[in-house]
């Protein structure tokens, strides 16, 4: 198995883009990540696109020939990954699967949605979650993850307060970075007097309806000195499933397939929690960043909470927690998603972050969750600090 | 690189199935296919899923995690891969790359489509065209393909009745074939005297609207007698873009994907077109099929209607192809094709096919086509006879 390497990485802004297309934002942000990696079109061997549902959002499927076609790459090999909001993560660890096997050698992994050209997401979200069991039952996504909240309130004494406290967190840190959908500071009680959701979910635990794209083009270790001063190296690419419908789970407050893929994650790079610098992790509602902290092993089980409050997980903290913003604040193109959580992790230890960077970091980890925790990807990343 | 082969094989009866589910079909087809290949459930390392449209046909996207749990596979990696109807071709790439690579060792690569769920499968798969181009302007699947035939009559002098004669292939084979939608013969007066969808294609010369699914298990090659007496072996897999739309296109009487995929196959067999013994094509319509027979190199240019009025293209003539009866005959569920497709050859190389099978087989290719050519796969499958 091939070593392989991120040397390039690329993010179109997030938010309600009315002037921009679904191919127009899959093409910007591809031709961006071509650029930062120093490379030209005719370089890339082949491509991976996460998308969750061009069909339902756009009226359009065989999105892999569409891109190809309009950013100019055909005949190279186009595909289409899906897994809910996972779809990103996953168009990654493809890509790196490309490389690793020796089929391609410069891969392009882009994710995009385009959601905002529907009246109503709703029900083209609740398509993530089992249809026949939950989505035409009523139940949708903030309902399902509004479940997840009032139990974790309840077995663990976690605060009203504490979950919101992960919301404004991510808006401290997108206030500070040009490519989030939202750049503005909210308050804990900004949250709590936010108009009602799905108790005990008000607006602002939710993540926005979001437009974007994102793109990171990867390739053997061994030659990402030829495109790039700071190779950012994958040490670890792992994904696992879980049940669809959430209520066939054995617990409402952690989600298997992250416990699952963190553990062959972390064997895989030969790694621990503690040797985590930064996370970006899926914070679709507020109570999954809370959920994500300690699946991953940064706290223990009921404790994510209070590691909120007592702002363990700022910048500064003992692990900084989704400093791009997470997809709170930074916005949730679906599909995009994932690999937007790997391009800001590749530059923040590129050291190009900006007034977000966190300093001295040299790994960091990404966890991309489908559904209520359906599909989960994550990827630890680290770079050689000379 | 790993070198993979296929140790099981599995199709469901392909047809309307109205009192089958999306997620009962696949789950059956999975569990013939484990069984096929002599292991359990828990031996799988991993599954892909090739699809097209849950999305448009059954309201369900996140489809790894869906089949993950009802087939009581979690929590292994479950990705849904899709490239219209190569959605099936390209899953079981994603399979064998996942084995070439060395991150899984023992993979289920599925395609499942269930398209009788809407009253009118039109709009969903037209969601395989360019949406803003060509879907929204009314341009359909049947009316593409007519102005492929039309040209193709055009520029070679084809006639109307070699077209035909594709279609009358597939039924003949498909007529010896117990998991094929039609098992009944027709004849080339049928085809040019059935209703009329696009001129010149009648309703004879189109696949129909079907439900099915289908699965294949690989492993490493060097592994496969563990569990078969017979390994297939996969001797190339590859895969192409091209434009999405049509019009964009230089010709419509070749398509360009399966040219640039089908050389990249023989390069990598290290065999040429005439070593091929049977193939199975993507005649989504029947011009589709006459144009494989020329684009894979089977005939030159132009002279493949005559191949099939010549009956080159018979079971015993010079290459054996759709003995299966192919798409028209066996059925398309669009996500399932590229993943039946590899069965077939499977067991024609196995000598397994019963009353359609082509004797003295040693190997066989298939091309899985997305839209109008747009994606490309191409598997080119063996067997070392004793």
């Amino acid at each position: 198995m091939r070593d392989v390497a991120i040397v390039g990485v690329s993010q179109t802004k997030f938010g309600e883009l009315w002037e921009k297309s679904f191919r127009d934002l899959v093409v910007e942000a591809g031709i961006d990540a071509i650029r930062d990696a120093n490379m030209n079109g005719e370089d890339i061997d082949a491509m991976y696109i996460g998308n969750m549902t061009g069909g339902l959002f756009v009226g359009q499927e065989h999105i892999g020939s569409l891109i190809a076609e309009h950013s100019g790459l055909t005949p190279i090999p186009a595909t289409r990954v899906e897994a809910a909001c996972a779809s990103g993560g996953l168009a990654l660890r493809q890509a790196i699967m490309a490389v690793a096997s020796g089929y391609y050698d410069r891969v392009m992994a882009a994710g995009v949605e385009k959601m905002t050209d529907v009246v109503d997401a709703t029900p083209a979200i609740a398509a993530a979650a089992d249809r026949e069991w939950e989505a035409q039952q009523g139940v949708t996504f903030p309902s399902l993850y509004a479940m997840m909240a009032k139990r974790h309130m309840y077995e663990y004494g976690t605060t009203r307060e504490q979950i919101a406290g992960f919301a404004v967190l991510g808006h401290k840190n997108g206030a500070l970075n040009p490519k989030a959908q939202f750049q503005r500071e909210i308050s804990v009680d900004a949250v709590l007097n936010s108009t009602k959701v799905a108790s005990p979910l008000n607006i602002l635990d939710c993540s926005p309806v979001s437009d974007g794209a994102a793109a990171i083009i990867v390739c053997p270790a061994d030659e990402a000195h030829k495109y790039t001063d700071t190779p950012i190296y994958i040490r670890a690419s792992t994904q696992a499933s879980a049940t669809i419908s959430l209520h066939n789970r054995k617990s409402l407050t952690t989600i298997p397939s992250t416990i699952f893929a963190a553990k062959k994650a972390y064997d895989m790079a030969n790694l621990t929690p503690k040797d985590m610098d930064m996370a970006e992790v899926h914070d679709c509602f507020s109570i999954n960043g809370l959920i994500a902290i300690e699946d991953l092993g940064f706290f223990e089980k009921g404790k994510g909470g209070q590691a909120i409050e007592d702002g363990l997980i700022e910048r500064d903290g003992d692990i900084a927690v989704n400093p791009s913003g997470g997809l709170k604040a930074r916005g949730h193109p679906l599909g995009a998603t994932g690999i937007a959580q790997a391009a800001e992790i590749t530059w923040q230890l590129r050291q190009e972050a900006g007034k977000r960077q966190v300093s001295d970091a040299t790994s960091g980890i990404t966890l991309n969750i489908g559904g209520t925790g359906g599909t989960a990807a994550i990827h630890i990343l680290s770079v050689d600090r000379k």
